[in-house]
């Protein structure tokens, strides 16, 4: 078997086709066919069939009959209401699968189009919808069936999330921090479906609708947006321990529901208040199994295209096991890893700079150290920078043997922040 | 229609049955049974069938023979590797899906385990097998199907982490952490799986397979466990800046794979460092979506319940759309809150007190209070405690026409911490 699936000898070339329409012809259009192109060969594995973009539809060119009539599933990526909404249903209606990250149409026409799928017994997909990639929908919709869901909140716009940080950590007001976000590309140049709650509002219409089977509709979603926060809130916020976060909720309350939007105040051990930059985050809560949270960067070209293909995928087959073929991958035990180094040696001159040569010696380099004399016996605690794994053991070997040491050295591993 | 799903007068009762053999009578399998009774009517209107129970195999009951002839699908909830391995075998060979919390039989017979389900075209889901109802089997199967994925790392053992969760909150020993573990449910009497690291290095066996396509078994993984932890080791590691956790990895080095579990410690920014008691998390890594995190219990009965009956949904159809028939819930728009609120009053006497007498006529009991003399003018920041909203509102509304005030009254919600 060869390590590189793409160059694999008998790939089996002779799988079917899974043809896929894609309406739309933008940044996440442009990932998407990139996507399916670069992954065709493992999802042909995973599936048994070979995804294929069988057209595109953009505002100059394609035509939706005939893209509708060469698909097995159309991917809507046009956004707004119409023409996507006819688009849908009219795929739908010739049994075709949909999958859309269209957040506008599904909150504000939700009843239609799962009345529409329903009838024609096709999935309707859009995980790409609410927190990209997040897997919110998925675990609704499937993870958490055999669950009653008392409340799921989260942060679920990432370019109000940007912002807020900004303001926090910079001290920058509204207005500075989303010219900063609009210099990033996390927020668009008519920014107000973001910061003023409604793009957040319509997702907690959807995801309202999965965890309570209830039809909510966007017009029942209270919102507030960030447009008034200040510096001082957030000053003050800091004096007080608190973290501002755009947050939203859908809840059961007694035998009703609240769904709504606003800008809230954490303290600081609360599981979204870590949530920083253009990341979502969300939390869904259930008797059974108490809660789950997940977090990843909010929607964006790559992120959406991966989410999209992800439904295309769970729409391609009833997802059977895991690859059959496989690739060989070595398997590597010597790794790169910082080091916490627990040393109890004589207290007598010299014996740091001792260590510190063995370490140096083995290319391993000191972050922090840490010395306490006690009587005649002293405790050196170190940590180091990343260093290969076998090196850091030659070393402590190298220290085990030193006339100054008093027990067996100890180590554990050190993970750097890395994001 | 009305609001309980269980009353439905025209709830659909002609649904053809999806019949479910379960092997296994201990914790996990009671509590399945007792969700699908629960469950059913809304995994109808999700699915389309009506799952039942349609045998259950213990030691001393039940023939598998005649089980396997009446199921659907077969739950395996026996554990280890035999009889297990036998009636999974014997299960796919018939045609029937298989779900499975097995991470011993999944981790050392897995390439066994997915050749059979290929063969024989049915579906093997084993969600609750590493992380309970945290969805990561799912992410990495559809979710990411479309991505390269270039590590997995995360906390996969709750017995060890609550442990060391333990020792660095209480500065107990391993052995007094153990005991209190044990005390509460969260380590069995023999807790060597889980403390020596084996019972996590399945979990990242099985991981591995799914993230990177590749064969990997539980001999290839290096795992370490935390009895050599001391208090001491938290204590340097408190003055350093670090927590403790027992980590599982694995990653990409190169064209080859690195699978490991040993215990590490984190920076406090860290998205794993937060992650305390008996939960679980995962990171998911990848280049075009940067990464996903997921947090939530890890298993025990319930949860792994939940788990299987998810996947036991999954397997039922290719998930269509969310239920046609809804429930109709009222949506409410008074809830309860906590309230920051920000007040520009005049620097005078008796400011603050008549301010706190509007509050508490409302029914607002106020937490915490700033206040900062500016010339002529005060600011006042307060916290309030949770109150309805309607009434807070009254409160500002009164306030705002207080003589004394140079400013509207500015109000951001504040939640607390939960957990």
């Amino acid at each position: 078997m060869s390590t590189e699936p793409s160059s694999h000898p008998d790939a089996p070339a002779a799988a079917p086709a899974f043809r896929i329409g894609v309406l739309g012809r933008g940044t996440v259009g442009g990932a998407f066919a990139e996507l399916v192109v670069e992954h065709a060969e493992r999802i042909q594995r995973i599936t048994g069939q070979r995804p294929e973009v069988s057209g595109v539809l953009s505002r100059s060119s394609g035509d939706f009959q005939e893209i509708l009539a060469n698909s097995d599933l159309i991917v809507e990526l046009i956004g707004g209401i119409e023409p996507a909404r006819g688009y849908v249903l009219d795929a739908m209606r010739a049994g075709k699968h949909v999958v859309t990250a269209n957040k506008q149409l599904l909150s504000q026409y939700g009843d239609e189009l799962f009345a529409a799928a329903g009838i024609s017994g096709v999935q309707l997909r859009f995980e790409g919808a609410v927190a990209g990639v997040v897997p919110v929908i998925r675990v609704l919709q499937e993870s958490l069936a055999g669950a009653r869901i008392d409340r799921v909140h989260g942060i679920v716009n990432g370019t109000t999330n940007f912002i807020l940080t900004e303001m926090a950590r910079l001290g920058l007001t509204f207005e500075a921090a989303l010219a900063e976000a609009q210099r990033l590309g996390y927020a668009e140049s008519d920014p107000s479906d973001d910061v003023d709650g409604r793009d957040a509002a319509a997702k907690m219409a959807i995801l309202a609708r999965l965890a309570f089977g209830a039809p909510v509709h966007l017009d029942q979603v209270r919102y507030e947006g960030i447009r008034q926060i200040t510096p001082d809130d957030m000053e003050y916020a800091r004096e007080l321990g608190l973290g501002l976060k755009l947050i939203g909720t859908a809840e059961r309350i007694g035998e009703a529901l609240s769904v709504r939007v606003h800008p809230a105040f954490l303290y600081p051990g609360h599981p979204l208040a870590s949530v920083g930059g253009p990341f979502n985050a969300v939390t869904v809560e259930s008797p059974a199994i108490t809660e789950i949270t997940m977090s990843g960067p909010g929607a964006g070209g790559p992120q959406t295209a991966t989410a999209v293909l992800g439904d295309v995928v769970s729409a391609m087959i009833p997802p059977a096991s895991p690859p059959e073929e496989m690739v060989e991958l070595e398997i590597v035990s010597d790794i790169v890893s910082g080091f916490y180094l627990h040393l109890e040696v004589a207290d007598e001159p010299g014996v740091l700079a001792l260590v510190a040569q063995v370490l140096s010696d083995h290319g391993v380099s000191v972050k922090s150290v840490v010395q306490k004399g006690m009587s005649d016996q002293a405790r050196l605690v170190m940590v180091t920078h990343a260093v290969l794994e076998s090196n850091f053991f030659a070393a402590t070997d190298v220290i085990s043997q030193l006339d100054a040491l008093r027990a067996p050295p100890r180590s554990i591993r050190v993970i750097e922040e890395e994001f």
